[in-house]
């Protein structure tokens, strides 16, 4: 008999409207990617008795009933109540989960109150999810003909208690057996139409492996699903379109999996072994920190300077105030000399620049709320590119999609240089 | 008696978590501001015995039963069914239904197909909502306790449904009388059970006006919610506790509404006219970009520096080679330095540095992931703070928090400066 499962949020901001549930739909994808399929999400508010009379109805109608929130330390914290109150049991104190608790503040050097000992409660009978990076413990128990594995409500403690504590337990009892895989390649530098009409063959009703397209912040990703009994013949279910893409493609592929753009860069620079430096503008740092966010990038990336300022760009980039003058800081010969100044001073193999109108105000006919000028240089040249974004476009969708760009326009680069010689990352 | 709203959405695509609902946030939001509480929301697929069952357990739980979805003209569209087998009636044909959708038809130039005539069956005992814009009309109907008002999933057509055929009908039998408004204030600088052990008082149930307390990625609001016949007085009754909040948690409060750290500190910069630059090592790049992502910031941010390696620092914000071989990268000594370097180089009215390690690599025991040290110097004033985010924490957290804290730091720093003189913002 296939399993049924039931999703519960928890919290009157979700039931109101105020906050939107996000948590619902990725554990959904989540369980349907391991075979199991939801059939209920079900949202509440912080009122006791609609959590009891839910959890009961859930544990009549569905074998695993997943609920997220509730469990923080504040008086309208109510799953742990609720959950005992449905299965007729008390509470009791676990030790062990009232000793993580108090690491946790020690490590932090914060003072535990004493509401936060109600995290160290639980129902009688039921076993504690350790947090790892959070004070408040899930719950796991049986309750009727299911069995409730209860997270936080917070997607980044929520997201690491499914994968680390519940997935163990599901394999356990085989509840998990057919493997699903998803795979994902994503690709950088072209419209989501003219990918599409490109892939028209595989995106097909029908087609084996089932290939959807999706866009996300102007990357655009293919995903492959494979199926099998094991984790390898699902997998190998998806490697001859995954290969046919990858060609298909070129060097628009920007990986696999959740890489983007900063990651295909950040690849070809441990490769190749040059580094970066970066002048921003109208990206105002985003560049900075798309590169900076991917761990181990401090050997290729010397740093950046954000020249806001007319005169920052001056001092710091050495770009002369007379160009400036002649041309406006948003125009091609600005974006050139950015480059230029921020490869010398960081004694960079590359460096790349942004200066345009990233609005709401600041635009004029000539140059638009949306016009970019990027700039890139290397030892031996230096070239500008005009981006026009859309004035309709807001502030943050103009940062974002000039910062991706600029990145780009350096991977494209750095794929025409060789592999750095030996093993000594720094001597380019 | 207050009434209880549940908000059911149908489709296969949702509670498996390939689309978000969004819809249901939205009939929340409304009913929340016409003074309907929504106490459920249940997310099912096109299972007929699901449909059934849920609208069952509705009709026993809730007054009012809003459903988006499964009306449209295909064999996975059941809400008509599971409504009629739900209320155990038949369907029959509605002729003025009929004959609107045959006219929708012809207006488009589109052929009417057999199946579209299903569209005009509904529930014996329900009324027609007729559908302004699309083919599928919606459902008014009695059952059990509640009353269903069933509308297509498409948002434009459910939005214009509710707004025109349901809001009228709940008018007619008085179910809207009251006006309800919510009120946001955030606060940054302290952790969630401090704030919330000082305003038990406020959180305490059955407090007039209900006060919430939720968290943000360390951004912590209080949520109000006001109640009154006309908006005036809904407003008015939130008006004491706001004023309490502000006054008991004086500095910490960034303002209302989608107000964080970085707006609160721009409007500091703004009303004090003093110009602010960053020097970055840790959060590379991502303090720069929460002050730019705000609009018209200019006039009070020249730039900053990323300084990732060594040489950077020394070369860019003339920190001491020496201070830097003596102490290390991370210490309270090269964050000052940074900042006073910052401050300088910039010509800048105050300066803050980060300089830490986010991880996950790179920890000793000295040092461990998640120390990090910030700068803050103004013309006659430097000083360090150590800050411990955890080694639990991821990079994305660490880097977020630590800036977070830098921008607060220079935010509280900007309060006990005057306003600016005159209204000349670039003379201080």
């Amino acid at each position: 008999m296939a399993l049924k499962a039931e999703i519960i949020s928890i919290g009157s901001e979700l039931v109101s409207g105020q906050s939107l549930d996000t948590n619902s739909q990725w554990l959904s994808r989540e369980l349907g990617s391991l075979g199991i399929p939801t059939a209920f999400h079900t949202t509440i508010g912080d009122d006791l008795d609609d959590n009891v009379g839910v959890f009961r109805t859930a544990a009549e109608r569905a074998d695993l009933v997943l609920t997220t929130g509730g469990l923080g330390p504040t008086q309208d914290d109510l799953t742990r109540d609720a959950l005992a109150l449905a299965a007729n049991v008390g509470l009791r104190e676990d030790p062990e989960s009232l000793a993580a608790i108090a690491a946790m503040f020690a490590r932090r050097h914060r003072t535990m109150s004493e509401r936060n000992k109600v995290q160290a409660l639980f129902p009688e009978g039921a076993d504690p999810l350790p947090n790892a990076i959070g004070t408040a413990p899930g719950i796991w128990m049986g309750l009727g003909r299911a069995t409730f594995a209860c997270m936080p409500g917070v997607p980044s403690e929520m997201r690491l208690m499914f994968q680390e504590q519940v997935i163990p337990r599901l394999r356990l009892r085989h509840w998990i057996e057919r493997i699903i895989v998803h795979r994902k390649i994503s690709l950088f530098g072209r419209g989501e139409s003219d990918i599409e009409a490109e892939a028209l063959d595989l995106t097909a009703r029908g087609h084996v492996p089932e290939v959807g397209i999706t866009v996300h912040d102007a990357t655009i990703s293919f995903r492959i699903r494979g199926e099998g009994l094991t984790p390898e013949a699902a997998w190998s279910q998806t490697e001859e379109t995954a290969d046919l893409i990858r060609s298909r493609f070129g060097p628009l592929v920007l990986g696999e999996g959740t890489t983007d753009v900063a990651d295909a860069l950040v690849a070809e620079l441990t490769r190749t072994g040059a580094s970066l430096a970066t002048a921003e503008s109208c990206t105002g740092g985003l560049v900075a920190h798309l590169i900076t966010a991917i761990p181990n990038v401090s050997p290729f990336y010397p740093g950046g300077v954000v020249s806001y300022s007319n005169q920052a760009k001056t001092n710091f980039l050495d770009v002369p105030a007379e160009l400036i003058q002649a041309h406006g800081a948003v125009s091609p010969e600005v974006a050139v000399a950015m480059a230029q100044g921020a490869l010398r001073r960081f004694g960079a193999d590359v460096a790349v620049s942004t200066t345009g109108v990233a609005g709401p105000g600041g635009g004029s006919p000539e140059k638009p709320v949306g016009l970019v000028y990027l700039g890139l240089a290397t030892r031996d040249h230096a070239e500008a590119r005009r981006l026009e974004i859309g004035p309709e476009q807001p502030r943050d969708v103009i940062q974002s999609r000039s910062s991706k760009q600029a990145l780009n326009w350096v991977r494209l680069t750095l794929q025409a240089w060789p592999d750095k010689a030996g093993s000594d990352a720094g001597s380019r």
